[in-house]
């Protein structure tokens, strides 16, 4: 009943002990990681953000956050892949849940930014759980102003720039081009990685690459290859402070069902696990992942990916903390 | 490849004849009925609201059009139990789908009262499928406008009569508040029949109640039986125009586990048809049936149960037209 | 590894023991039963019809027999709503499948009669498990030449007495009007239980009635209950030879999801098998259960309902053989 | 971000207000209650206890106590079947889940017994939340240490009074046969309800009726309906301080799909609640609901249905707290 | 309500325009394109053959082409990796659905072959929507009769050259050896790509290269790549008519669970979407995809890919309409 | 009715024939093939071992032989891949299913060493189908006492080399250490393959690299591919006697689903398959596939991959027999 977090040398609560509470019982907090007010401090917070009043197809992003809890209560505290306790090299903990209105996207935005930058500081990271793409412009809004203009690296099937939809601005269609509007991207060094499937037009490439974009479709990781985009990406971002947004529809459908607009052709998780690990080294400043609907998920295959990969961008991230 | 309609001595066009083309092939229209556009008149429309924007819990029901179409092409064309062929002593017609803003909720109540109003008619009524509630507020507004004060006979789980809930006034926990103060509801003759679970204080039934609708509980069956469900509502509305909603959540999650905000204890489907035939005579002007989200449904077991309540309301419908 | 079959003082085989094997052990014979192949002789045989080129609208009624095996396992020897020990007092057995031809209904048909000739004698009962409605066709033609025309008791949501289906006489939609054709079924002595949901035409009704049915609608159990029901049929039935179809699709979606043409309204499960206890002291000498689709079915439902059915119905015929 | 518990004016801490936080949101403790830790004391406990070592044919109940919790989050405060607002009269909290041994069933037992043994007190309540139904037996124990002996209403499909099964004396189809060698039951006081399916000899009835049971199976219902369900009970357990235990398979598979050993021909949901609700005034001094396995639900059917009971026994605890 | 096409600079009538009607909205034709009847001419003809009485395992494909249909809503106008607007550069219409005898194979054949035929003529092409592998046959002769013996590109796990099932000579397990013996296929130029899994004879790899088919495993997508795959396919077919048919268990069960007859060691939908894309510059005549049996498929994975891949499949006929 | 085993000319009895009984019907061996009781002798035998009370989270995979027999009805007799018929070359048989006390994990060690000591010998070789991973222990007992220290190769994405768990020697994530420990397996020859996800401490890698594993991450295929795997694992067991044992998980969760710990990342079943027929000519003398945990899974694609993978290892063991 009582649970035991681990405590490290460095001072740090980690999770709770799986060898000592079974990993199906108690709270689902990230990986079983301490509340927010648990601690006196902490160097990164993941942040739940259940909004999705801005889908255009299958709803249910609102879920997202506490699927990708339940999926992430399997995760330990080692990650050797990176080689790193990310939980122990910093503090991390669960910042809960933002209380994003569901019938007012401008609303739900200003809440969203406000709770980002709250928890954004100096030697204070953020890595955002969605909902679905709309929330990566608010979350955009608070890094720039913390960090100036940002190096987004954005995983996903889709641009995600299109302009407005039935009249509305801000939608998970459109999150990019409003940065990119607002400046809140650094023109040049921001590149999507993993688009396919079709579009409306040719001028949607056209104009996303006007916006600075270095666009590396799906199908070119079948000439380049992991280390390829790796490059790419590092090339086009240099050593500005970077925010990465996994869209999870990124992955292909097989690998994730659970999400609003799948396309088929899409990335293994193992790739994407590969490509976020050739990123180490990068100046990382927050990340968000996005786009899970637990209702179109299975046996929590989606989940478990998203998990996954947040915990891969928290192991990054930590040794930057 | 050819769709062969059957066609009545009455000179209606009635579904895809099932014994030429099977059931599961051509474009699901409601069961398997003309459109709109492939007759030159018709007395009762069924409109597809593929809208929920307006839910607070589990999203989805902008599917519902699609999925109850879908499942109503095992409808035959003759109705036993009221002993009458609907399509054949009424043209009925699939008006096809609003075009609801997903991102505006004013902006779709218009499109969609607009579209109703250009529905209804003299001789001519409407059986909408949602969608989520919310659009029940438009199509009273609609048929306000050709009928007066409409007495309504709601089915759920839910009183649908909150006030504001994050700060908007039009969602699916409110359109029968709005109605009242609107006057488009009859006050005194209009009931709730299903309702159960837990609410958010006493209040909640006392402001109903001083809203003018009758309620009839779930656990009032365990009682009073259909017949005495029927005896209350045919006293409520008398001979004052009536309009019947249906939140498919008025059955008991057993049998339609895909909707939003479940509720044990519910209604069989056996006796909510029992109800629904037990009001025939009564002047119906209008029907919907909503809150059908199929991402949670299973086998169709929703959706089927959907198209035979409106199949039995078109039924209702028909002998009126 | 062993399996070890319950040895009653009778000297009959029971199932596997469940203390000492575990119900999820072992080959799915129904009811953990010795195979015909294991015992020198047999009262009560369980055949296995895995049969669905019949269906007009869902299929995989193929996979039924090995559904309802797996979920049969479950079931224990003593059954206390009837006060017996079925295979204590009869020595039932599992038959295996009959091989009937996917591509030939024509070809189905014969195999699937000649299969329960084989198994149907002097004291030798059968209860077959479907498979599609289509496979009672030839099981009334083996049970009509053992005893002569049959008393039929019919449970279904739809009649089943249709004529042909894109020019097949032999379909899952019209098995008892070629039964009552060739003079199977004693006219006048049989009766459809549960019917519900549209038809094709008010003839339907006029027509069944003039093969000699009673019919029994879902809605009459609103008004005569299970008593009334058990009523009309011990007093069409008399004291002819009786033979059960259950078509699973009589119970309401809730119940039996996965079936291939479902009707809202239907029986639960609580009320068919007091119905089918009521049935005591009839003289039964066959019974299928038919209809079950797994590919639609969620958790076994369907397939445990259909489980407990078939026990119920061996439990009749065991205090008989 | 932050949650916003409701505040009575009886100065009790009741759920997150979910007109401020969406109901998605959030970490789901039961219905949005207070931790434990959260409030300087408590009335009533309600306790998971994730544990399924105990079961004999499909497991995974081990993660009913956080299906139950996710599927809460629906509930309000305010229960008009019963006209009480449990939060309100009480102060309930959710202490958490024990770490129960997976391994290891009576280490598992003494730390469940401990842990309950702990939360109940003079004036102090508890509902568990299982886990499989061998959970009983330490609740049991400790009620028995702080109450003496226990009349049990037991609602179930199965008797749970076996002796052993695979020489193991505490199972899931155990507890209440060890309960009543213990003297942990009021002798003659105790009732199982809703009890049917095969068993495994006729002596299985007679052995329950000897430790002392009532045996209202679900047949029974058809005959004397809830009001004489309620009735048995009560003049079974008089005034003796009461503990209620639900095995979710009382309810039919239809209602509860999410289960271990479902059994056709249950209650519905709409009973199973009226008869609860019909133990107002009983001397309650606990509750479990177990068995809800949430791998076999779906759309968390089972879920809502398991958290609308414990809501109701909360609500029948409360008024005695 | 209404709909809106797009309509182009050539005249031609694209899809309803997803900016205007939210994509969930409205009849699901293939990717929202005008109905055949609903302009006057046309280039490219999709045609639905729901059939699936050819099936030998799991059948359902005759709901194949309206779960295809409903996942192509997500379909936009452009496809970047061919760099072409099919709709825009060719008339594309929706001719809605074969009606096929469920129950008599012959007569099926004969209606799709004469469906085709009548769609099929100087440029005009045809992408059929399965369905079983049966329908191929009617397919090839149609197009044989238009073009001349075709040069067959066969993806899928299985040759689907065996001889007969069950004395029927037209099953889904044998299409291209009657084909063969038709002489509809160009001798020598046709080949199978993704063949994997058991076979029942090694003479069944003899068989089929007697008949003149390039055999193209699974497994040699390992050793030569999409590269290779794509040089032996133009190799093989040169300039001949093409004939492309995919059966989507050509894709490994996580890419296409809903499927018949699944095998593991599949093609991923990148390395089979990339393979199409290498066939440009073919002179495709005709396409089909088939055996999607949407009961096994779950969040329309496997009905996506078919979409996507019937959409590349329309880019390369729009180029050569 | 009759089921027709295949009679090869080398006397041996093999799978029922699928040309004369669909694969459908019939009682679910393995492959359906002849039980162990229905020939004289043996060569390999296929043991199912539903034990699962191992487990550290999802449970269910005392469900795995039931469903992996299921699945298996698909395979054919003759293995392209490997060039063998395994069941014409060696008599294969279906030994049914452990007997393993679910409630005490020793006694249930013991059966399954003895069960598997029973069937092995000279020239007499096993695959063992679970159940977790805790059976791979008892199996390499009754290796061990055959043939000395073994070779173990063994597909995961754990190491299942840790110590205890809640105080358990034996669980699904130990089998490995207690095995080195107690020198079954030859230190130094023995692989794992496919390991990937987060571990408790940097100690766990180097504790395994003490036990003597060489250890193959799934990342380093992405480096050494197929190829190179292969060539690392013969390196390792040189010509010692070899045991396989494949954890579903080591797949990808798209490709198994149906498991009970999931990690991201994994191998794809192509990748599995190639490296299983890279081992062609070692020394296999047994194999296990373990963790299928059908409840989980989704339209059988775990237990397809799972019947594919043993059905690959009876070849590898057939060419030996």
């Amino acid at each position: 009943m009582s649970e035991d977090h681990m405590r490290h040398a460095t001072g740090r609560v980690g999770p709770v002990d799986g060898t000592r509470s079974p990993r199906y019982a108690g709270l689902p907090t990230f990986a079983r990681l301490p509340r927010r007010e648990d601690v006196p401090d902490f160097d990164i917070a993941v942040l739940g953000v259940p909004f999705d009043a801005g889908v255009t197809y299958r709803p249910g992003a609102r879920f997202g956050p506490s699927a990708i809890r339940a999926a992430s209560r399997l995760l330990r505290p080692y990650n050797p892949a990176q080689d790193v306790s990310p939980f122990e090299v910093a503090q991390v903990v669960d910042a809960g849940d933002v209380d994003a209105n569901p019938f007012d996207i401008a609303q739900a935005l200003d809440a969203i930014s406000g709770a980002a930058s709250e928890l954004i500081g100096p030697g204070r990271l953020l890595v955002a759980l969605g909902g679905d793409h709309t929330i990566s412009l608010p979350l955009l809004r608070a890094l720039y102003a913390a960090h100036g203009p940002i190096a987004l690296v954005h995983f996903d099937a889709h641009l995600d720039t299109w302009d407005t939809y039935f009249g509305a601005p801000c939608t998970h269609g459109t999150p990019f081009r409003r940065a990119a509007e607002e400046g809140l991207v650094a023109k040049g060094h921001s590149a999507h990685v993993g688009i396919r499937g079709p579009l409306y037009d040719r001028r949607d490439l056209l104009d996303d690459a006007e916006l600075g974009f270095t666009c590396i479709h799906a199908k070119d990781l079948d000439v380049i290859g992991v280390p390829g985009v790796v490059e790419r990406i590092r090339a086009a971002v240099g050593d500005r402070p970077v925010h990465v947004s996994i869209d999870i529809d990124v992955l292909d459908p097989a690998f994730a069902p659970g999400t609003g607009t799948p396309e088929a052709g899409g990335l293994t998780s193992r790739e994407l696990l590969a490509i976020l690990r050739g990123m180490a080294g990068l100046r990382l400043v927050g990340a968000d992942v996005v786009e899970v609907a637990p209702a179109y998920d299975h046996a929590e295959v989606t989940a478990v990916a998203a998990a996954h990969l947040a915990y891969d961008l928290l192991s990054l991230l930590a040794v930057r903390a």
